[in-house]
Protein backbone atom coordinates (compact mmCIF):
# COMPACT_ATOMS: atom_id res chain seq x y z
CA UNK A 1 0.00 0.00 0.00
CA UNK A 2 1.07 3.27 -1.44
CA UNK A 3 0.13 6.63 0.40
CA UNK A 4 -1.14 9.78 -1.46
CA UNK A 5 -2.01 13.29 -1.52
CA UNK A 6 -3.98 14.53 -3.60
CA UNK A 7 -4.00 18.04 -3.45
CA UNK A 8 -6.64 20.31 -5.23
CA UNK A 9 -7.20 23.96 -5.85
CA UNK A 10 -10.29 25.01 -7.33
CA UNK A 11 -13.09 27.57 -5.36
CA UNK A 12 -15.79 25.56 -5.78
CA UNK A 13 -15.76 21.80 -4.74
CA UNK A 14 -19.23 21.17 -7.52
CA UNK A 15 -16.43 21.88 -10.36
CA UNK A 16 -15.03 19.61 -12.88
CA UNK A 17 -11.77 20.19 -10.56
CA UNK A 18 -13.60 19.08 -7.57
CA UNK A 19 -15.89 15.82 -9.53
CA UNK A 20 -12.40 14.46 -10.40
CA UNK A 21 -10.58 14.92 -6.94
CA UNK A 22 -13.41 12.75 -5.41
CA UNK A 23 -13.03 10.40 -8.68
CA UNK A 24 -9.53 10.33 -7.74
CA UNK A 25 -9.75 9.56 -4.17
CA UNK A 26 -12.06 6.86 -5.25
CA UNK A 27 -10.13 5.06 -7.67
CA UNK A 28 -7.06 5.35 -5.73
CA UNK A 29 -8.95 3.80 -2.75
CA UNK A 30 -10.01 1.17 -4.81
CA UNK A 31 -6.38 0.81 -6.35
CA UNK A 32 -5.55 -0.05 -2.56
CA UNK A 33 -3.73 3.45 -1.98
CA UNK A 34 -3.95 5.39 1.21
CA UNK A 35 -5.19 9.10 0.55
CA UNK A 36 -4.65 12.14 1.76
CA UNK A 37 -6.08 15.48 1.35
CA UNK A 38 -5.07 19.08 1.19
CA UNK A 39 -7.93 20.90 -0.69
CA UNK A 40 -6.49 24.23 -0.26
CA UNK A 41 -9.62 26.57 -0.59
CA UNK A 42 -11.75 24.27 1.69
CA UNK A 43 -8.02 24.93 4.22
CA UNK A 44 -8.64 28.78 3.64
CA UNK A 45 -5.00 28.18 2.58
CA UNK A 46 -2.97 31.75 3.12
CA UNK A 47 -1.33 32.20 -0.54
CA UNK A 48 1.67 34.71 0.63
CA UNK A 49 4.63 34.86 2.30
CA UNK A 50 5.05 37.80 4.60
CA UNK A 51 6.25 38.44 8.26
CA UNK A 52 3.27 36.10 9.70
CA UNK A 53 5.06 33.03 8.52
CA UNK A 54 7.91 33.59 10.93
CA UNK A 55 6.91 33.91 14.03
CA UNK A 56 10.50 33.65 15.40
CA UNK A 57 11.99 36.54 13.38
CA UNK A 58 12.20 39.88 15.69
CA UNK A 59 9.35 41.69 14.52
CA UNK A 60 11.12 44.95 13.55
CA UNK A 61 13.93 43.09 11.63
CA UNK A 62 14.58 43.10 7.49
CA UNK A 63 12.46 40.16 6.36
CA UNK A 64 14.61 38.33 3.88
CA UNK A 65 12.33 35.44 3.06
CA UNK A 66 14.53 32.60 2.18
CA UNK A 67 17.16 33.16 5.36
CA UNK A 68 14.16 33.44 7.19
CA UNK A 69 12.21 30.19 6.15
CA UNK A 70 15.77 28.46 6.65
CA UNK A 71 16.05 29.64 10.04
CA UNK A 72 12.14 28.53 10.35
CA UNK A 73 12.51 25.38 8.42
CA UNK A 74 15.81 24.03 10.84
CA UNK A 75 14.55 25.42 14.11
CA UNK A 76 11.21 24.04 14.04
CA UNK A 77 9.39 27.56 14.03
CA UNK A 78 7.19 27.16 10.56
CA UNK A 79 3.74 28.07 11.21
CA UNK A 80 1.57 24.85 12.39
CA UNK A 81 -0.05 24.90 8.91
CA UNK A 82 3.36 24.84 6.65
CA UNK A 83 4.47 21.90 8.80
CA UNK A 84 0.70 20.09 8.63
CA UNK A 85 1.48 19.94 4.67
CA UNK A 86 5.35 19.31 4.97
CA UNK A 87 4.36 16.19 6.99
CA UNK A 88 2.12 15.13 4.46
CA UNK A 89 4.75 15.20 1.76
CA UNK A 90 7.00 13.02 4.16
CA UNK A 91 4.57 10.39 4.50
CA UNK A 92 3.16 10.49 1.11
CA UNK A 93 4.90 8.15 -1.79
CA UNK A 94 3.27 10.37 -4.72
CA UNK A 95 1.62 13.80 -4.53
CA UNK A 96 -1.31 14.24 -7.20
CA UNK A 97 -2.54 17.69 -8.11
CA UNK A 98 -6.01 19.12 -9.23
CA UNK A 99 -6.25 22.56 -10.50
CA UNK A 100 -7.74 24.65 -13.48
CA UNK A 101 -5.03 26.31 -15.44
CA UNK A 102 -5.20 30.12 -15.08
CA UNK A 103 -3.09 32.72 -16.90
CA UNK A 104 -0.97 29.91 -18.22
CA UNK A 105 -0.24 28.53 -14.81
CA UNK A 106 -1.56 27.24 -11.68
CA UNK A 107 -3.99 29.51 -9.71
CA UNK A 108 -1.84 32.16 -7.03
CA UNK A 109 -3.43 29.67 -3.83
CA UNK A 110 -1.62 27.25 -5.90
CA UNK A 111 1.38 29.27 -6.29
CA UNK A 112 1.14 30.11 -2.96
CA UNK A 113 1.48 26.94 -1.58
CA UNK A 114 4.48 25.88 -2.95
CA UNK A 115 5.78 29.35 -2.12
CA UNK A 116 5.32 28.60 1.78
CA UNK A 117 5.51 24.97 1.93
CA UNK A 118 8.82 23.98 -0.36
CA UNK A 119 10.69 26.26 2.20
CA UNK A 120 14.22 26.69 2.54
CA UNK A 121 15.73 23.58 3.60
CA UNK A 122 12.94 21.40 3.22
CA UNK A 123 11.81 22.04 -0.53
CA UNK A 124 15.52 23.49 -1.44
CA UNK A 125 18.39 24.55 0.42
CA UNK A 126 19.44 20.38 1.22
CA UNK A 127 22.71 20.83 1.52
CA UNK A 128 25.03 17.17 0.97
CA UNK A 129 26.73 15.23 3.23
CA UNK A 130 29.92 16.68 4.38
CA UNK A 131 32.87 16.51 2.36
CA UNK A 132 31.21 15.93 -0.46
CA UNK A 133 32.25 17.95 -3.71
CA UNK A 134 30.92 20.32 -6.20
CA UNK A 135 27.53 21.72 -6.11
CA UNK A 136 26.38 24.08 -3.07
CA UNK A 137 23.15 22.45 -2.41
CA UNK A 138 21.17 19.41 -3.75
CA UNK A 139 18.61 20.19 -6.07
CA UNK A 140 17.26 18.59 -9.75
CA UNK A 141 17.08 15.38 -8.95
CA UNK A 142 18.08 14.91 -5.38
CA UNK A 143 16.73 16.60 -1.57
CA UNK A 144 14.81 15.58 1.41
CA UNK A 145 11.91 14.96 -1.45
CA UNK A 146 13.53 12.61 -3.80
CA UNK A 147 11.86 9.23 -4.76
CA UNK A 148 8.23 10.69 -4.50
CA UNK A 149 6.07 11.14 -7.80
CA UNK A 150 4.11 13.77 -8.81
CA UNK A 151 0.90 13.31 -11.46
CA UNK A 152 -0.61 16.20 -12.41
CA UNK A 153 -4.15 16.98 -13.66
CA UNK A 154 -5.08 20.48 -15.37
CA UNK A 155 -8.10 21.57 -16.71
CA UNK A 156 -8.08 24.22 -18.99
CA UNK A 157 -11.16 25.73 -21.85
CA UNK A 158 -8.58 26.30 -24.72
CA UNK A 159 -8.35 23.58 -27.03
CA UNK A 160 -5.58 20.68 -27.56
CA UNK A 161 -4.55 22.38 -30.85
CA UNK A 162 -3.80 25.98 -29.02
CA UNK A 163 -1.29 24.01 -27.11
CA UNK A 164 0.02 22.46 -29.22
CA UNK A 165 3.41 23.07 -31.07
CA UNK A 166 2.60 25.66 -32.91
CA UNK A 167 -0.31 26.47 -31.00
CA UNK A 168 -0.70 30.15 -29.84
CA UNK A 169 -0.73 29.98 -26.14
CA UNK A 170 2.54 27.40 -26.45
CA UNK A 171 2.65 23.54 -25.57
CA UNK A 172 1.50 23.00 -22.26
CA UNK A 173 4.25 20.58 -21.13
CA UNK A 174 6.13 24.24 -21.72
CA UNK A 175 4.11 26.33 -19.90
CA UNK A 176 4.11 24.10 -16.91
CA UNK A 177 8.07 23.75 -17.27
CA UNK A 178 8.48 25.79 -13.85
CA UNK A 179 6.17 23.55 -12.08
CA UNK A 180 7.51 20.49 -13.35
CA UNK A 181 11.02 20.99 -13.67
CA UNK A 182 11.62 24.05 -11.17
CA UNK A 183 9.75 23.01 -8.30
CA UNK A 184 9.00 19.50 -8.46
CA UNK A 185 12.10 18.07 -10.34
CA UNK A 186 14.09 20.58 -8.09
CA UNK A 187 12.89 19.27 -5.00
CA UNK A 188 13.63 15.53 -6.14
CA UNK A 189 10.21 14.67 -6.84
CA UNK A 190 9.48 12.34 -10.60
CA UNK A 191 7.49 13.78 -12.23
CA UNK A 192 4.75 11.98 -14.24
CA UNK A 193 3.63 13.50 -18.06
CA UNK A 194 1.19 16.14 -17.88
CA UNK A 195 -2.71 15.24 -18.13
CA UNK A 196 -4.37 18.07 -19.55
CA UNK A 197 -8.04 18.04 -19.94
CA UNK A 198 -8.95 20.55 -22.52
CA UNK A 199 -12.10 22.61 -23.50
CA UNK A 200 -13.55 22.17 -20.44
CA UNK A 201 -16.12 24.77 -21.40
CA UNK A 202 -17.45 22.84 -24.00
CA UNK A 203 -17.74 19.71 -21.95
CA UNK A 204 -21.11 18.18 -21.76
CA UNK A 205 -22.22 16.40 -18.74
CA UNK A 206 -22.32 13.23 -20.14
CA UNK A 207 -18.89 13.65 -21.32
CA UNK A 208 -17.77 13.44 -17.77
CA UNK A 209 -17.38 9.48 -17.70
CA UNK A 210 -14.65 8.69 -20.69
CA UNK A 211 -12.82 12.19 -19.13
CA UNK A 212 -12.81 10.12 -15.87
CA UNK A 213 -11.94 6.80 -17.60
CA UNK A 214 -8.94 8.16 -19.05
CA UNK A 215 -7.64 9.88 -15.30
CA UNK A 216 -8.38 6.91 -13.94
CA UNK A 217 -5.45 4.89 -16.07
CA UNK A 218 -3.35 7.73 -15.37
CA UNK A 219 -3.80 7.04 -11.62
CA UNK A 220 -3.36 2.68 -12.26
CA UNK A 221 0.33 4.29 -13.40
CA UNK A 222 0.65 6.50 -10.81
CA UNK A 223 3.81 4.10 -9.68
CA UNK A 224 5.01 2.24 -12.79
CA UNK A 225 4.28 4.91 -15.58
CA UNK A 226 7.84 6.05 -16.54
CA UNK A 227 8.28 9.82 -15.38
CA UNK A 228 9.18 12.89 -17.53
CA UNK A 229 13.39 11.88 -17.93
CA UNK A 230 15.07 15.44 -16.61
CA UNK A 231 18.57 15.08 -16.25
CA UNK A 232 19.92 15.51 -12.85
CA UNK A 233 22.08 18.22 -11.64
CA UNK A 234 24.72 16.20 -10.47
CA UNK A 235 24.42 13.24 -12.84
CA UNK A 236 27.52 14.95 -14.96
CA UNK A 237 25.48 16.48 -17.73
CA UNK A 238 25.76 20.19 -16.66
CA UNK A 239 29.48 22.11 -16.08
CA UNK A 240 30.71 24.79 -13.71
CA UNK A 241 28.47 27.15 -14.73
CA UNK A 242 25.34 24.68 -15.00
CA UNK A 243 25.06 25.07 -18.32
CA UNK A 244 24.50 21.52 -20.13
CA UNK A 245 27.74 19.93 -21.49
CA UNK A 246 28.70 20.04 -24.94
CA UNK A 247 27.46 17.23 -27.15
CA UNK A 248 24.36 16.65 -25.02
CA UNK A 249 21.28 17.53 -26.10
CA UNK A 250 21.53 17.17 -30.10
CA UNK A 251 18.78 17.69 -31.68
CA UNK A 252 16.70 19.14 -29.55
CA UNK A 253 15.87 23.00 -27.96
CA UNK A 254 14.61 24.73 -25.55
CA UNK A 255 13.66 23.17 -22.36
CA UNK A 256 13.50 19.55 -24.10
CA UNK A 257 17.43 19.93 -23.38
CA UNK A 258 16.65 19.15 -20.01
CA UNK A 259 15.44 15.60 -20.90
CA UNK A 260 18.02 12.76 -20.89
CA UNK B 1 3.16 63.77 -19.87
CA UNK B 2 3.17 59.83 -19.08
CA UNK B 3 1.24 58.08 -16.27
CA UNK B 4 3.14 54.58 -15.45
CA UNK B 5 1.78 52.29 -12.83
CA UNK B 6 4.65 50.57 -10.73
CA UNK B 7 3.22 47.42 -9.29
CA UNK B 8 5.51 45.66 -6.40
CA UNK B 9 5.58 42.14 -4.95
CA UNK B 10 7.98 41.67 -1.88
CA UNK B 11 7.15 41.46 1.77
CA UNK B 12 9.72 43.46 3.09
CA UNK B 13 10.60 46.99 1.71
CA UNK B 14 13.81 46.93 2.75
CA UNK B 15 14.72 44.59 0.43
CA UNK B 16 16.29 45.20 -2.95
CA UNK B 17 12.95 44.95 -4.52
CA UNK B 18 11.93 47.39 -2.44
CA UNK B 19 15.28 49.60 -3.25
CA UNK B 20 14.58 49.40 -7.22
CA UNK B 21 11.41 50.41 -6.83
CA UNK B 22 12.11 53.60 -4.83
CA UNK B 23 14.64 54.21 -7.47
CA UNK B 24 12.25 53.79 -10.62
CA UNK B 25 9.13 56.39 -8.65
CA UNK B 26 12.17 58.57 -8.36
CA UNK B 27 13.69 57.88 -12.35
CA UNK B 28 10.30 57.95 -13.89
CA UNK B 29 9.08 61.48 -12.00
CA UNK B 30 12.57 62.94 -12.97
CA UNK B 31 11.87 61.62 -16.67
CA UNK B 32 8.50 63.88 -16.03
CA UNK B 33 6.22 60.78 -15.67
CA UNK B 34 3.38 60.60 -13.39
CA UNK B 35 3.49 58.05 -11.23
CA UNK B 36 0.97 55.72 -9.66
CA UNK B 37 1.62 52.31 -7.30
CA UNK B 38 0.30 49.42 -5.92
CA UNK B 39 2.45 47.61 -3.42
CA UNK B 40 0.59 44.19 -3.05
CA UNK B 41 1.92 43.45 0.17
CA UNK B 42 1.52 47.22 1.33
CA UNK B 43 -2.01 47.27 0.47
CA UNK B 44 -2.67 43.66 1.81
CA UNK B 45 -3.22 42.28 -1.39
CA UNK B 46 -5.92 39.48 -1.34
CA UNK B 47 -4.47 36.67 -3.70
CA UNK B 48 -7.21 34.05 -3.70
CA UNK B 49 -10.46 34.24 -6.17
CA UNK B 50 -13.11 33.22 -4.48
CA UNK B 51 -16.82 33.32 -3.72
CA UNK B 52 -16.07 36.82 -1.16
CA UNK B 53 -14.97 37.98 -5.47
CA UNK B 54 -18.27 38.10 -6.49
CA UNK B 55 -21.13 39.63 -3.94
CA UNK B 56 -23.84 39.89 -6.60
CA UNK B 57 -23.96 35.89 -7.30
CA UNK B 58 -25.70 33.81 -5.03
CA UNK B 59 -23.82 32.54 -2.05
CA UNK B 60 -25.12 28.93 -2.41
CA UNK B 61 -25.10 28.65 -6.26
CA UNK B 62 -22.47 26.82 -7.79
CA UNK B 63 -19.34 29.51 -8.26
CA UNK B 64 -18.07 29.29 -11.90
CA UNK B 65 -15.28 31.60 -11.71
CA UNK B 66 -14.65 33.02 -14.98
CA UNK B 67 -18.61 32.95 -15.48
CA UNK B 68 -18.97 34.64 -11.71
CA UNK B 69 -16.30 37.11 -12.72
CA UNK B 70 -17.68 38.34 -16.81
CA UNK B 71 -21.12 39.23 -15.15
CA UNK B 72 -19.11 41.23 -12.54
CA UNK B 73 -16.97 43.25 -14.66
CA UNK B 74 -20.38 43.40 -17.09
CA UNK B 75 -22.51 44.30 -14.03
CA UNK B 76 -20.06 46.84 -12.31
CA UNK B 77 -20.18 44.24 -8.92
CA UNK B 78 -16.34 43.75 -8.95
CA UNK B 79 -14.85 43.85 -5.52
CA UNK B 80 -13.93 47.37 -4.38
CA UNK B 81 -9.92 46.13 -4.68
CA UNK B 82 -10.38 45.06 -7.83
CA UNK B 83 -12.19 47.90 -9.38
CA UNK B 84 -9.38 50.54 -8.44
CA UNK B 85 -6.44 48.33 -9.54
CA UNK B 86 -8.67 47.86 -13.01
CA UNK B 87 -9.09 51.83 -12.48
CA UNK B 88 -5.16 52.52 -12.08
CA UNK B 89 -4.68 50.00 -15.34
CA UNK B 90 -7.01 52.15 -17.32
CA UNK B 91 -5.25 55.75 -16.46
CA UNK B 92 -1.67 54.21 -17.12
CA UNK B 93 0.21 54.54 -20.27
CA UNK B 94 2.95 51.44 -19.04
CA UNK B 95 2.96 49.43 -16.24
CA UNK B 96 6.45 48.66 -14.22
CA UNK B 97 6.47 45.21 -12.60
CA UNK B 98 9.02 44.85 -9.61
CA UNK B 99 9.24 41.14 -8.21
CA UNK B 100 11.36 38.47 -7.23
CA UNK B 101 11.30 35.33 -9.43
CA UNK B 102 10.05 32.44 -6.57
CA UNK B 103 9.72 28.75 -8.18
CA UNK B 104 10.94 30.17 -11.33
CA UNK B 105 7.70 32.27 -11.64
CA UNK B 106 5.72 35.32 -9.98
CA UNK B 107 5.06 35.14 -6.30
CA UNK B 108 1.92 33.68 -5.21
CA UNK B 109 0.38 37.26 -4.73
CA UNK B 110 0.97 38.49 -7.99
CA UNK B 111 0.06 36.13 -9.84
CA UNK B 112 -3.50 36.73 -7.98
CA UNK B 113 -3.17 40.11 -8.61
CA UNK B 114 -3.52 38.79 -12.50
CA UNK B 115 -6.05 36.27 -11.07
CA UNK B 116 -8.30 38.62 -9.76
CA UNK B 117 -7.88 42.09 -11.74
CA UNK B 118 -7.96 40.69 -15.34
CA UNK B 119 -11.03 39.81 -15.14
CA UNK B 120 -13.57 38.47 -17.83
CA UNK B 121 -14.32 41.40 -19.84
CA UNK B 122 -11.85 43.23 -18.63
CA UNK B 123 -8.72 41.54 -19.27
CA UNK B 124 -9.92 38.65 -21.22
CA UNK B 125 -13.36 38.33 -23.01
CA UNK B 126 -13.03 41.76 -24.93
CA UNK B 127 -15.83 40.76 -27.61
CA UNK B 128 -15.23 42.16 -31.29
CA UNK B 129 -17.49 44.64 -32.30
CA UNK B 130 -20.68 43.19 -34.25
CA UNK B 131 -20.61 41.43 -37.19
CA UNK B 132 -16.69 41.30 -37.24
CA UNK B 133 -15.99 37.14 -38.25
CA UNK B 134 -13.20 35.62 -36.92
CA UNK B 135 -12.72 34.76 -33.22
CA UNK B 136 -14.88 34.50 -30.76
CA UNK B 137 -12.86 37.23 -28.55
CA UNK B 138 -10.41 39.49 -28.91
CA UNK B 139 -6.76 38.37 -27.52
CA UNK B 140 -3.14 38.56 -27.91
CA UNK B 141 -2.55 41.81 -29.44
CA UNK B 142 -5.70 43.29 -28.94
CA UNK B 143 -8.51 44.06 -26.28
CA UNK B 144 -8.89 46.90 -23.92
CA UNK B 145 -5.58 47.25 -22.44
CA UNK B 146 -4.44 47.30 -26.21
CA UNK B 147 -1.35 50.24 -26.76
CA UNK B 148 -0.58 50.25 -22.93
CA UNK B 149 2.88 48.80 -22.39
CA UNK B 150 4.86 46.71 -19.79
CA UNK B 151 8.08 46.49 -18.50
CA UNK B 152 9.30 43.91 -16.08
CA UNK B 153 12.05 43.87 -13.61
CA UNK B 154 12.85 40.85 -12.00
CA UNK B 155 15.30 39.61 -9.62
CA UNK B 156 16.96 36.53 -8.63
CA UNK B 157 19.53 34.76 -6.63
CA UNK B 158 20.81 32.63 -9.72
CA UNK B 159 23.06 33.43 -11.96
CA UNK B 160 23.04 34.10 -15.62
CA UNK B 161 24.49 31.16 -17.35
CA UNK B 162 21.71 28.68 -15.31
CA UNK B 163 19.39 31.01 -17.30
CA UNK B 164 20.93 30.84 -20.36
CA UNK B 165 19.93 29.00 -23.62
CA UNK B 166 21.45 25.80 -22.29
CA UNK B 167 21.31 26.92 -18.55
CA UNK B 168 19.61 24.01 -15.98
CA UNK B 169 16.76 26.04 -14.81
CA UNK B 170 16.03 27.21 -18.75
CA UNK B 171 15.74 30.79 -20.12
CA UNK B 172 14.23 33.67 -18.39
CA UNK B 173 12.12 34.76 -20.87
CA UNK B 174 11.03 31.18 -21.56
CA UNK B 175 10.16 30.82 -17.82
CA UNK B 176 8.12 34.22 -17.72
CA UNK B 177 6.67 33.64 -21.38
CA UNK B 178 3.34 32.78 -18.99
CA UNK B 179 3.27 36.54 -17.64
CA UNK B 180 4.48 38.29 -20.86
CA UNK B 181 3.00 35.96 -23.87
CA UNK B 182 0.04 34.36 -21.92
CA UNK B 183 -1.21 37.46 -19.95
CA UNK B 184 0.17 40.54 -21.06
CA UNK B 185 0.27 40.08 -24.60
CA UNK B 186 -3.29 38.27 -24.39
CA UNK B 187 -4.75 40.81 -22.79
CA UNK B 188 -3.32 43.60 -25.36
CA UNK B 189 -0.41 44.70 -23.88
CA UNK B 190 2.89 45.32 -25.70
CA UNK B 191 5.76 44.13 -23.76
CA UNK B 192 9.23 45.27 -23.23
CA UNK B 193 12.64 42.39 -23.10
CA UNK B 194 12.67 41.40 -19.74
CA UNK B 195 15.23 42.76 -17.34
CA UNK B 196 16.54 40.53 -15.23
CA UNK B 197 18.92 41.04 -12.17
CA UNK B 198 21.28 38.14 -11.13
CA UNK B 199 23.04 36.70 -8.39
CA UNK B 200 21.09 38.81 -5.93
CA UNK B 201 22.16 36.77 -2.95
CA UNK B 202 25.81 38.00 -3.48
CA UNK B 203 25.14 41.36 -4.40
CA UNK B 204 27.33 44.02 -2.10
CA UNK B 205 25.85 47.49 -1.04
CA UNK B 206 28.16 48.91 -3.00
CA UNK B 207 27.18 47.20 -6.29
CA UNK B 208 23.73 48.75 -6.25
CA UNK B 209 24.48 51.87 -8.24
CA UNK B 210 25.47 49.84 -11.02
CA UNK B 211 22.55 48.05 -10.95
CA UNK B 212 20.18 50.59 -10.87
CA UNK B 213 22.46 52.57 -13.75
CA UNK B 214 21.55 49.88 -16.00
CA UNK B 215 18.45 49.64 -15.10
CA UNK B 216 17.51 53.54 -15.60
CA UNK B 217 18.43 52.76 -18.96
CA UNK B 218 15.84 50.48 -19.45
CA UNK B 219 13.24 52.95 -17.99
CA UNK B 220 14.42 55.69 -20.39
CA UNK B 221 13.76 53.53 -22.96
CA UNK B 222 10.26 52.51 -21.57
CA UNK B 223 7.71 54.28 -24.36
CA UNK B 224 10.61 53.90 -27.42
CA UNK B 225 12.15 50.57 -26.86
CA UNK B 226 11.44 48.46 -29.17
CA UNK B 227 8.72 45.68 -27.44
CA UNK B 228 8.90 41.70 -27.89
CA UNK B 229 7.34 41.22 -31.68
CA UNK B 230 4.58 38.99 -30.31
CA UNK B 231 2.54 37.67 -32.94
CA UNK B 232 -1.35 38.49 -33.03
CA UNK B 233 -3.77 36.51 -33.39
CA UNK B 234 -5.89 38.19 -35.93
CA UNK B 235 -2.69 39.21 -37.96
CA UNK B 236 -3.44 36.11 -40.16
CA UNK B 237 -0.49 34.41 -39.10
CA UNK B 238 -2.77 31.19 -37.15
CA UNK B 239 -5.09 29.06 -38.70
CA UNK B 240 -8.37 28.27 -37.65
CA UNK B 241 -7.02 25.73 -34.80
CA UNK B 242 -4.73 29.42 -33.57
CA UNK B 243 -1.28 27.16 -35.21
CA UNK B 244 0.74 28.93 -36.62
CA UNK B 245 0.14 28.56 -40.56
CA UNK B 246 2.93 26.96 -42.24
CA UNK B 247 5.77 28.17 -43.51
CA UNK B 248 5.91 30.90 -40.55
CA UNK B 249 8.53 30.78 -37.98
CA UNK B 250 11.07 28.94 -40.18
CA UNK B 251 14.17 28.65 -38.28
CA UNK B 252 12.67 28.98 -34.55
CA UNK B 253 11.32 26.37 -32.41
CA UNK B 254 9.11 26.73 -29.08
CA UNK B 255 8.25 29.77 -28.01
CA UNK B 256 10.50 32.12 -30.42
CA UNK B 257 7.26 31.09 -32.78
CA UNK B 258 4.96 33.08 -31.63
CA UNK B 259 7.61 35.91 -32.57
CA UNK B 260 7.25 37.84 -35.68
Amino acid sequence: MKTVLVITCHPDTRSLTGALRDHTVVTLTRLGHAVEQSDLHAMRWKATVDHDDFPAEEPAARLQPGAASRRATLGGTLTPDVQVEQAKLLRADAIVLHFPLWWFAMPAMLKGWFDRVFSNGFGYGIMPAAGTPGQASLRYGEGRLAGKRALICVTTGGLPSHFSERGINGPLESLLFPLTHGTLWYAGIDVLPLHGIFGTNRLKPDEFTPVARAWDTRLAGLFSDAPIAWRAQNGGDYDDGLCLREGLGGGTTGFDLHRR
